[in-house]
């Protein structure tokens, strides 16, 4: 029987090779909670990675990570300015409002999912500063975009300069921050916390992990509350060495970044094949190419899975993992429609 | 150097051999969320255990798996009547105000954790039936119990009569409900809906796992609603094969009954070492016992690490992998107080 | 001194004689909360205004009663459609997503805040039916609209039917409900349940009310849960007499009724003044115009009081104790324009 | 027919002269929500009495005040100690959790609804300082008690150092604040912000006013915070005029005062009369008897209208209105019993 090929989602990958070293190994520590001597370790380790002291925690979804960020900067009756099509907004199920206490999304345009600092001061600009509306607290941004496009640090920078004139809290949806740093080459630190980001979801799992994710807070003053926000969130997990195990070895030797340039590598092979029809940039690791319905079927009999992506369209997404061959193949059958 | 004789917590076991095995396999599956085919085992698996249709969700903590139950059962302006020594009261910073939107809890006594219909009818019967407070909607109860006791079928099902006639819903947190099983070697059935329980937190990480717990519902009507919360909650992990893996793994072969049956018979080889010195009877893996703090020096001298417990009393938590020389060890330095 | 005219708002308007009799009146009652004989009457009062069974609950404002309404109809997982001009949506600082425990909003639009069965099945055709979306659980609409237009009966029974096929809950926000009856010179069933509503926000405040809205429920189901939620939001007044006594003073003789067409006649002169500056036909007690930056100075300077509403338009309000002395002048200030 | 004697509840009083009559000259004013020259004055107004600049806020309720006041003391995952008996946990259906967005209540014992420093602190003593257990934030008292006890200046500033020194907001329940202004003669400072209290809800309604509760901040910090959280719970009333205009006409003159000093010598007569029968001192407008439910029987059945408390004990409350003759009947047939 033949392999189906994965494109559907990077949801789907393995988790590589380190991090089930890792895990391995994190059995024979035995402390609960994040009393662990791994768990001890991530300060420091992600405090090096970001070249300023940072406060790192995991949980074990990107949604958890997101909306104790959130949580932590917007309060129940603020409002927190995001993309139209943000995975806070659109596949969350409504986290943010729930860890918040009830705080509104406000909702930019913007191609590829990109918000830019005159959409973002438009929008505020549509609230009065009364009581009887809810006043803009914060903004989040998701880089790469759920389109797939990269914010450069310049962008980034100036959204962060927008947002300190105007007293927002300033928090970026990383679930793909490993594949925008492998593609602009540029310091983390330079794409976070010197752009004016308070708050990182940084992801490990599409890249290659198992069930860690990390949120980053650059700056201490909301440790103390998340850890408690985490804990009745019920991501404070017993056995949490095998959380830190996983994103320490994915920083070891920069497998993170190994990872992300395999997964920009194959999709940026895919955009050259689907040439005109990319209906997007390729800047990350994802491809929205137009396709016929008729197309779509063609590549799916040849064993490519991959969702629909509205009509006469098709979103492919590439993995750390995904295998050359399988890439080679796809690129080849776009190119053969 | 000596090492350390673990019994401060079954949270630090390691995860079993079949539990990291099934993790190693389950990293060939490519289907995110709980999509994937080991997930769709999950509800027939419990479903046969339970020997009645079951709905089986997994989460990643305890505290997750109680926080769902509650919120299904309890609305934001009930109580939840649990015991003044329960862990939803007392270990989860808040997680079921936090999860049923400020519901109240209301706090029976009892020795030992353990509570009675009497107890909780005097308790419910305090509640003005008026707008100006808080009705009971809820109980819950936590088998076996913080204090290592263990309701038996009976038991539960007198609480449950009583829930059936004051309309409160019944809810068991089963942290270490293989504990419990194991020492009354009754059925699952017996223990849970039979006996009145609409919702189970099905403990698994304590007991060999590594981060996947369960809830189960007796009956379909809350999961959906639930899903949707597990949902914004954070808790779908987006590579929830790996969850379902441990769970599947655990269910097969009664591994997770033989690992509850180690981990109580470590007990209560210590339980007839402290003789006279035990605060309370030992019935799962947890024993209490008055030891000096003089005598509680001279054991941790030895190299045992455990909890003490107030003021003169200590707790020793025996688990699945707890090693028979650490044990005997244990045992003999007692006797030899 | 010159008096100022006012037309910027219905919440400026008096307090009517007939209320504040009642509230005098009531002043020799001495019962607390809703125990007392006026409270008692107003199920039966309503249910005789609506034609049919409803429970009629107090509370003092009609943000509270619109949350309260959704509260009922919408869990914290769901959504609410509602324009996006919304009152709910734009002026009452998240009240809704408080009260639902973080619900979302989801906004559709069309002229003068009115939306039809199509904009609404778009919308909720938006929506993947899986957990990762909220699913929409509730439609609201206002009327007569934030924009003074009027659903007829027909229009609400369309939304209606689509809201029983779509298994959506449906509110009425009628903060100038009695403004639309007015208008239609319908019955109030026939605006209502007839036409498929679950709950009414009925507004008497603007209308000639000091200080009591009524929520409605069309059916049982929700009193009791609402009776704690209305508690437990600090909306159950010890001297509820004096709300109740403000309601049942205006149903007598239908002075609500007589109210809103004085408010209304008003209006119409005022719109036929402005003719062609209209912006939208004037249907209820509110008239947006088209008026030069310099043309609303000159009608200020004249004594008229209102509202700018972006730029080159105004928006006038008229209430039920309008000056007809004021309406005059300010029709022909329109007119001499 | 003989007329019924109320000694039920002072929310069962009138509104006082003073407060009606400012009622109505308030429909003469023409500004909504709060932005009408009453509400204006209400800081300065406040301030004077204080001695000290503070944020003065009306609500409907006192349940709203108290739940305002916490939701600004008190994070979600923090609690809020009280004593077992306090209004906050027995009598608002969970309105503390609702606002604050699920904090906890801890509570304290101790006669006739007091704490002292002692109990304070061994029940903060008995939470462990991690993120296991929600931590306390708060400490909320009633004065005077919901058991008609009143602290004195120098007990609350007993408390006011423990909270200081502890980390603890400071809140008074003051329902009956003026009760114990009245029985102290001290000044409104001294009980207060001098004693370190940061938040107080002023309760005017029971004692002679008809729907304005008063929060008072001490200290600027909390009022935007709070202006958002009031107007999403629904408590901006749009005329909020009337609001304001029975405050003020209270406060003139010290109406307040006077009226408080009614009820705390209706209720000072009935003490003497019950003599020996009394179950704790009476020192406000609370009297708490021993009565068997003959001798309760035999009072009904003289026309006077009391609550039982519990077996044997009767609850009498005195008001501003209490009528003199039935103050003198209600103790010379007590005397009689």
């Amino acid at each position: 029987m033949r392999r189906r090929m994965r494109f559907f989602s990077d949801n789907a990958a393995a988790a590589c090779p380190e991090v089930m070293a890792a895990i391995a190994a994190a059995n024979q520590l035995d402390t609960a909670y994040d009393g662990d001597a791994l768990s001890g370790r991530l300060n420091t380790a992600f405090s090096d990675l970001f070249e300023a002291p940072v406060e790192a925690l995991w949980v074990a979804t990107g949604t958890a990570a997101n909306s104790l960020a959130l949580a932590a900067l917007c309060p129940p009756y603020g409002s927190i300015v995001c993309h139209h099509d943000a995975h806070i907004q659109n596949d969350e199920c409504g986290a943010p409002e729930f860890y918040t206490g009830g705080a509104k999304l406000l909702l930019g345009r913007g191609e590829g999912a990109k918000l830019t600092p005159e959409t973002v001061e438009e929008l505020i600009g549509t609230i009065r500063n009364d009581v009887h509306q809810v006043q803009p607290a914060a903004l989040s941004i998701t880089n790469a975009t759920e389109y797939g496009l990269v914010y450069t640090s310049a962008e980034v920078a100036a959204l962060g300069e927008l947002c300190q004139r105007s007293g927002l809290a300033f928090h970026m949806d990383g679930a793909r921050f490993a594949n925008a740093v492998a593609r602009l080459g540029c310091s983390p630190a330079d794409l976070t916390w010197r752009a004016g980001i308070h708050a990182l979801s940084f992801g490990f799992v599409k890249n290659g992990g198992m069930s860690a994710e990390m949120l980053i807070f650059f700056g201490s003053q909301h440790r103390q509350a998340t850890s408690y926000r985490r804990k009745r969130a019920g991501h404070l997990l017993s056995k949490g060495r095998f959380m830190a195990a996983q994103v320490l070895a994915m920083l070891e030797n920069d497998v993170w970044l190994h990872n992300a340039r395999a997964a920009n590598k194959s999709a940026a092979l895919l955009a050259r094949a689907a040439g005109k029809r990319l209906v997007l940039p390729v800047e990350a690791n994802e491809i929205f190419l137009k396709v016929t319905p008729e197309e779509a079927a063609q590549l799916r009999a040849q064993g490519f899975d991959f969702y629909d992506w509205g009509v006469g369209e098709a979103r492919l997404v590439t993995s750390w993992d995904s295998d050359p061959a399988h890439v080679n193949a796809l690129a080849a059958a776009i190119e053969a429609l």
